[in-house]
């Protein structure tokens, strides 16, 4: 693996839509305490079912903490290829390299700067230097290139490609005061244009109520394919959600993508009911550093926006909320060539994240399987 | 990875020769500072010495303890791939997976027990259960499906194979009081053959004087093509390991390979002075479990036949000795296709092994690069 200086965007390397085809996915264990409650096992159970899902239609790697080697692989399917790493969390959406591809199909890895979702000013954990780490070594395992973009924070779910120039994030986590206080507005669209090859960011302006990674674009909306989105939404207006989707509505009406086209916004409901954490379920969690990491009752960001697009399914998160099918219904509609596959999300919702955030996309390369 | 409880025979497949082509070759990062003096810093850089050589013909990998990963990224070349895995100490060989292949070119992996060269009877660390399991998890990096053959305890280097159904070992290690004392001799050869997918054992009595592996064949001799063997070799009488090389050769002589051919027997020199650990050497290894590694002025079992066979280069130790260049000269002569290298394996030698015994070919399979 060399560690590159320069820019993809320099180098003609862009990075892909998730929509688009991919040699696999890479997913971290879930083990810390103080995220997953009753020592890690029933989160494991829904890693499990959404690793399961997804290596029906392509490679499926996961990382593991050694403590929990034995364990994982005696839950995994052997279609699950099982890889120890050592990191602070099980976020491979924002600690893993972002992926990026060229025209002859060699594949290279990005390695932003990673500080928990906000470092000492409001991350979520610390230290994180084990996350920070892991992108690199990843791309190692894969044996792709890395550029080097650790002074620059960012999360992979901040951020979507369409593939094809545009990129969509919002401006609550990328204006954010614990990631990149020193950089001007213009300064972060260029980053983003020169680190993901694009030609066009989308600021949306916010994004789910209550998100802890300041409203992640990834929770609330997605491309399916170019010139098109789906945005989490609700006709709720006593719902503090709606004054954001609407707030990213009227944005996305007004804009354009890389191409020059209009967008087709799809509405996909929020859940009817807002998803709240027990009681039981707060005590169940590890205490860290003196801070409990929920309060009972809080409400937590559930949205049907976190799937996951494999080659052949669309992973979605289920609540156990009414609108569980009709947001599958939706996504039926969106890609009819991908099976629907509804996996129960709550305890990785518990977890502070849902399902796109625990997994990233390796894009197909131009030689088959791995990158080798 | 799927664990098989079928034999590489009854599956038709069989362990490549080392002289055949590799896609790879496997290494593990030295740590414990009670098999390497000062801290393991001198063994780290012949270890990269090893893997830079080998990196220029044939891909490298190397399994690093976390807590080096760091360092290890800064000491090795780009071209070779850094992995993280846990392990007990750094014996590619002897804890990796021995892989073994088909005639459509699927490569499997065996799981031998390992029970670090004798277990509680004349075993050389304590514990070794992370080494023990380290077999299969590399089978699992690799996408390789995996024999279960724990409850046979054996080491890589105390095999090697013609490719072409000859199996080469030592007594005096595969019936040590250490290892499958319940098993007989017949018992034995047909697991051998079993799990190596072969039909003839030919068993040297002995190997290097002193080595403390219970002398591994891989320390006395190698196969150069079918029919044709290196042994290590002395003229001096005195010299203890005479009686040891005149045996194994009384032996070969009187033997054929599985194919019916009597063996060329090539001599391969030992240092003509006897490689011994200093005094200020013996002091800088840590104390493990109140027994010092070894005593001062104790005899290594140094010998030229422990090289590596990469696809375009013979890895040999040297000893700063007389022998050096003859050794040199004779592998120049056994592989005019491949370039020699001469490595400095003197620290190599000082954590109880040599180069062989730190490397681990990985056969070529019939899909290019890794085995996905």
């Amino acid at each position: 693996m060399r560690i590159l200086h320069t820019t993809p965007r320099a180098d003609g390397f862009w990075m892909p839509a998730e929509f688009e085809r991919h040699d696999g996915c890479l997913m971290i264990w879930p083990v810390r305490s103080d995220s997953w409650r009753s020592g890690g096992w029933p989160a494991r159970k829904a890693f499990c079912a959404v690793a399961s899902a997804i290596a029906r239609s392509e490679e499926v790697t996961m990382l593991v903490d050694p403590s929990q080697y034995e364990t994982a692989r005696a839950m995994l399917p052997a279609a699950v290829r099982l890889v120890e790493m050592q990191t602070d969390d099980a976020w491979a959406r924002d600690i893993g390299p972002t992926f990026v591809r060229n025209r002859n199909g060699t594949v290279r890895g990005v390695d932003w700067g990673f500080n928990a979702w906000g470092g000492l000013m409001d991350g979520l954990y610390f230290p994180w230097d084990q996350d920070n780490h892991a992108a690199r070594k990843i791309c190692d395992l894969y044996r792709v290139d890395c550029y080097d973009c650790r002074s620059f924070i960012l999360e992979g779910g901040s951020i979507h490609s369409d593939g094809a120039g545009t990129v969509l994030t919002t401006e609550r986590c990328l204006f954010s005061a614990g990631r990149n206080p020193k950089l001007t507005h213009a300064e972060i669209e260029d980053k983003l244009c020169d680190l993901l090859g694009a030609s066009r960011v989308l600021w949306l302006p916010r994004g789910i109520y209550g998100d802890e990674t300041n409203e992640h674009v990834d929770n609330i909306c997605a491309f399916t394919a170019p010139g098109r989105v789906l945005l989490a939404w609700t006709e709720n207006r006593d719902d503090p959600q709606y004054a954001l989707s609407k707030a990213c509505e009227d944005y996305l009406l007004q804009q354009t993508d890389a191409c020059g086209r209009k967008l087709d916004i799809v509405h996909l409901p929020i859940p009817q009911m807002p998803v709240c954490i027990a009681k039981e379920e707060c005590e169940e969690l590890d205490i860290w550093d003196g801070v409990p990491t929920w309060t009972p009752g809080e409400r937590l960001a559930a949205s049907y926006v976190n799937f996951y697009l494999a080659n052949d399914a669309v992973i979605v998160p289920q609540f156990g909320d009414p609108m569980d099918q009709n947001a599958c219904e939706i996504l039926t509609g969106e890609f009819p060539g991908r099976e629907i596959v509804p996996i129960d999300a709550h305890e990785i919702l518990l977890g502070g994240g849902n399902i796109h955030c625990i997994t990233q996309q390796l894009p197909q390369g131009g030689r088959s399987g791995l990158y080798a």
